[in-house]
């Protein structure tokens, strides 16, 4: 038990909390103990707000699937030619990483042990799907190099993308958001040579 | 304890059973009775081949790293251009990566509890020094894209590269190493648009 604290948790407050111990520790990790001692408040208090863990894990990476998701309803991705899409939707992509920061990492780092952490995987295969069709599209456009596979051409672009996670700290000193997605941008579609 | 079972374990054969099981269950999450039970042989057994799995942890992300450092020592990575030798140093990373996969992905994922963790992760800064230190000299030769800040884009080349590890998997029927290594490069230098 922990020492009582007057619980003035929101669920979505309670949320930050337990995202930042589910990236630092695994979810796996992670007890209701070690959840009511970041917080500060008995377990009981928790259970007052959320179901358990896996109710937290459920909305902290919905937040991330909601940010993802709903790039593809905005109007610049759904309009107009296919690379301009997909230039938009990646660098919408970029500023959801780094605005929904530990929300994401969550959502890359799960691994389906749970049916909440499959739901999350298939989700995730599911955006990722809906990138691919659009990079097929720019591909069929003759608009994106017809000699790399564009599903081997996703995976990496992505890979670049979620990296992100591993390193980018919003916190003032680095670079900033609009740098990291210009350069993203920049090299997803130009590569790193300089034009001759 | 386990059943015994007859030490046939050198310290190479023990040292991938250990790699696995890291891989699998985390440096951190991994005891020596795990180990014992993976491979089938007493943890005395073990004892007798290495002094514990600290060592078995050194072992393994030296060989990774062994493969990065071995590139730039290569002479392709040595003379001639620096856009050219950086190009090199991609491919051959990729190919590191894709051969010694389960070493350089434990590499990839040392956080630093403990002395060879933080020893693994400062060869890694290293590393990584050293590639941005090409990607510097091809951006001074006017080769190499200046509207990305080369540390920027040394950690966005390095991230699409490091991916790896999460999705390619050598079994033969998925994409090959030679077609990873070429999209890899392509994407790299010129980016998913076609040109003009």
């Amino acid at each position: 038990m922990t020492t009582a604290k007057r619980d003035t948790y929101t669920p979505e407050t309670l949320l930050s909390v337990a995202v930042r111990v589910f990236n630092d520790r695994g979810y796996d990790g992670t007890s209701m103990e070690h959840l009511s001692k970041a917080a500060g408040i008995s377990k009981s208090s928790i259970y007052h707000h959320v179901a358990g863990k896996e109710e937290l894990l459920r909305r902290a990476v919905s937040r991330a699937l909601d940010g993802l998701f709903g790039i593809l309803d905005e109007e610049h991705a759904r309009v107009g030619r296919a690379v301009r899409r997909l230039e938009y939707v990646t660098r919408r992509m970029v500023e959801v990483l780094t605005a929904e920061l530990p929300y994401v990492t969550l959502l890359l780092r799960v691994r389906g042990n749970t049916g909440t952490e499959r739901w999350a995987l298939e989700r995730r295969r599911e955006f990722d799907h809906r990138v691919a069709e659009l990079m097929k599209e720019a591909a069929a456009d003759g608009d994106v190099r017809a000699d790399v596979e564009f599903g081997l051409a996703t995976r990496l672009v992505f890979g670049m993308i979620n990296s992100l996670v591993e390193w980018y700290r919003p916190d003032g000193r680095g670079v900033g958001e609009r740098e990291v997605a210009d350069a993203v941008v920049r090299l997803v579609f130009e590569g790193l040579r300089k034009e001759e």
